[in-house]
């Protein structure tokens, strides 16, 4: 039987990567030369993995477009550990950081945050259970400055930075256009649908991935941040969550995660074969339509977000008790349909519809919900 | 041809390792029932992962005994991580932390250790070239106690934990006896021995490693910690670094690295088949005995380090001259001896025999020393 794996991450993978994964072991083989132990053994200061991790975030940048005054940090830790490196970095004393709480990600963002500092809630939908993108009032930022204690000389409007998570993995929302007009650095947090769609890199100031939802395995976390953002932080922060320290390092400081990085830039090498990010977004488009569109017509389901706010990458949805999700939950594994159960906090059904999702997966999963209702009508 | 790899870490890992990681690909069998993905596209709250997760921790009670009122904690960032996580957990306001330093990276400790706090260095053997583990003057301890400003009620010492690293990687030296007689609970960087020997781990406060020398690729760091010491952490620290709170979710707070534990894992499994701690330390005498015997008795090489002192990891040797040193290196990558160059701040040889290489390997170094030796006399 056929398995297809809709687990919110650590996801699928491509299988040409688990392949190329397999081929390299015993021996890694980096550009075809075998290298005389596999890629979990060798020196992170070797020429071969220092090829690699160059031509990893050479990949990165020409997906992206990353412009040339940002730096591209391989670090370990998270979400949850940028979490706290965010603020550690960025939040001066005497300034606030504004948090747009779309979710569980970013309310525990906001949460950790603030042991580092002041952090303002600047727009939430907890209220409508996170089933929408709170808009940003830009009334409040302006009255807020207004009320800024700090200092106003230079044009200082009190705040170092806005944050936002781009897509909400436990609710299935996805911020579709950042918001402008900000008046200091966007951070994103875009774990998981990074590297599903372009993104004007540019305004942000800084962005971050866990890898392991579209781009590898747990154990790696991407980050791209604005050169001029690295001045900021004290001293007296961890070296190895230092952005300016691991950026004068290229990431090499200390040993980093290096087999999550070498599965990283095999998967960035797929993603660049299949097309790149014009690619990625037209698939994700596609196979979140399919299901979205079965949904609505559903006379059992239904996909609760803001039909402007729906995540392409998580899809949450929800029958009319738990005894039924639970009961189609089981149904789509009989079917080799895995890892459907909504996240632990809301309950319901999720399917993750990562880059390496094939239609295939969709359709099965489309069958699997017009028999399951047909026999529960 | 065969190769050895003599690489400081990133290091060698069991060739049974490596074969049952093949093995488990593209699908990971847990136990031989298979789990519909690898290993690295399974969720780590599934069944299969948290049951191998709690196997690595019970192998690793086994393998060093480790008391009850121990926790064993799978952590990220490495020991670098460790230098900060420790002070910013234990260090206590108006306390100081002594540290020994025996080598680069206890005086690195040090360093990002008074980033959080105050750091006292209670013996060095910087001005020895670290050829030794300096011996702690208990005098000194005393001295610093009677200089306390501290809170001196209830019998405070003024300090808050020893720190030493017992086992130097770049300078090849090694402690054998730990110190005792303290009045505060000692912290111990096991990271380049670890489960290389059996330690007493009740007279340890603390004990880490980062797993890629001994136990597994980079990635995850293992933390060993007493009970009573989880209390002591602030609670405005990063929730990835706060060891009670990682404690009480097991290690899977937020999404762990998943793919470095599973390795750990095989790891631990692999010493305990080949006989545990007192096989290992049999076979790390053997090893380094060979290599040392050949060293004191050759007219060209040299190991430094004094007697008592020497690591039976890594193997550290000089030649008369760079040069020659250089020449020695490139001989022996010829004859598929790999990684034998000293670390970039020492210069000169090391060799590194972690638990993976094979008395064989130290075989062809000694063929190569004596060949090498008698085309330069």
């Amino acid at each position: 039987m056929q398995t297809f794996n809709f687990s919110p991450g650590p996801a699928m993978l491509p299988p040409e990567v688990i392949e190329q994964i397999k081929n390299d072991l015993p021996e890694w083989k980096w550009k075809g030369v075998p290298q005389g132990a596999s890629v979990m053994e060798v020196s992170h200061r070797g020429k071969a993995f220092e090829e690699l991790i160059d031509e990893a975030e050479q990949d990165l940048r020409d997906l992206l477009g990353i412009p040339s005054n940002y730096r591209v940090l391989f670090m370990q830790g998270g979400a949850w550990g940028q979490f706290a490196c965010v603020p550690m970095n960025l939040l001066r004393a005497n300034e606030r950081a504004g948090y747009i709480v779309s979710g569980g990600w970013s309310k525990s963002a906001a949460e950790e945050g603030s042991k580092f500092g002041e952090v303002s809630i600047l727009a939430s939908s907890e209220d409508a259970l996170f089933n929408l993108v709170p808009k940003l009032n830009y009334d409040v930022i302006e009255n807020n400055k207004k009320n800024h204690k700090g200092d106003n000389s230079q044009g200082n409007s009190g705040t170092s930075y806005y944050y936002i998570c781009s897509n909400e993995t436990v609710y299935g929302n996805e911020v579709h256009t950042l918001p402008s007009k900000l008046d200091a650095p966007l951070v994103v947090d875009a774990s998981s649908h990074f590297l599903s769609r372009r993104i004007d890199v540019a305004s942000c100031g800084l962005i971050y991935a866990g890898a392991q939802k579209n781009v590898g395995p747990a154990g790696v976390t991407i980050v791209i941040v604005r050169d001029d953002l690295l001045d900021r932080a004290p001293k007296a922060i961890p070296a190895v969550w230092h952005y300016a320290h691991m950026a004068k390092h290229k990431s090499l400081f200390n040993t980093p995660p290096v087999f999550s990085i070498y599965v990283t830039a095999l998967t960035l090498k797929w993603i660049k074969a299949q097309g790149g990010l014009p690619e990625m977004e037209r698939r994700a488009i596609a196979r979140s339509s399919m299901l979205y569109d079965a949904l609505d017509g559903s006379k059992l389901f239904k996909a609760p977000v803001l039909i402007e706010d729906r995540s392409r990458m998580n899809v949450v949805f929800d029958s009319p008790s738990v005894e039924i999700d639970a009961a189609f939950v089981k149904f789509c594994e009989a079917r080799g349909l895995m890892s459907l159960r909504g996240h632990r906090v809301r309950g319901g059904m999720r399917a993750s519809l990562y880059n390496a999702m094939p239609v295939s997966g969709v359709e099965a999963l489309l069958s699997a919900v017009r028999e399951f209702e047909a026999s529960h009508a």
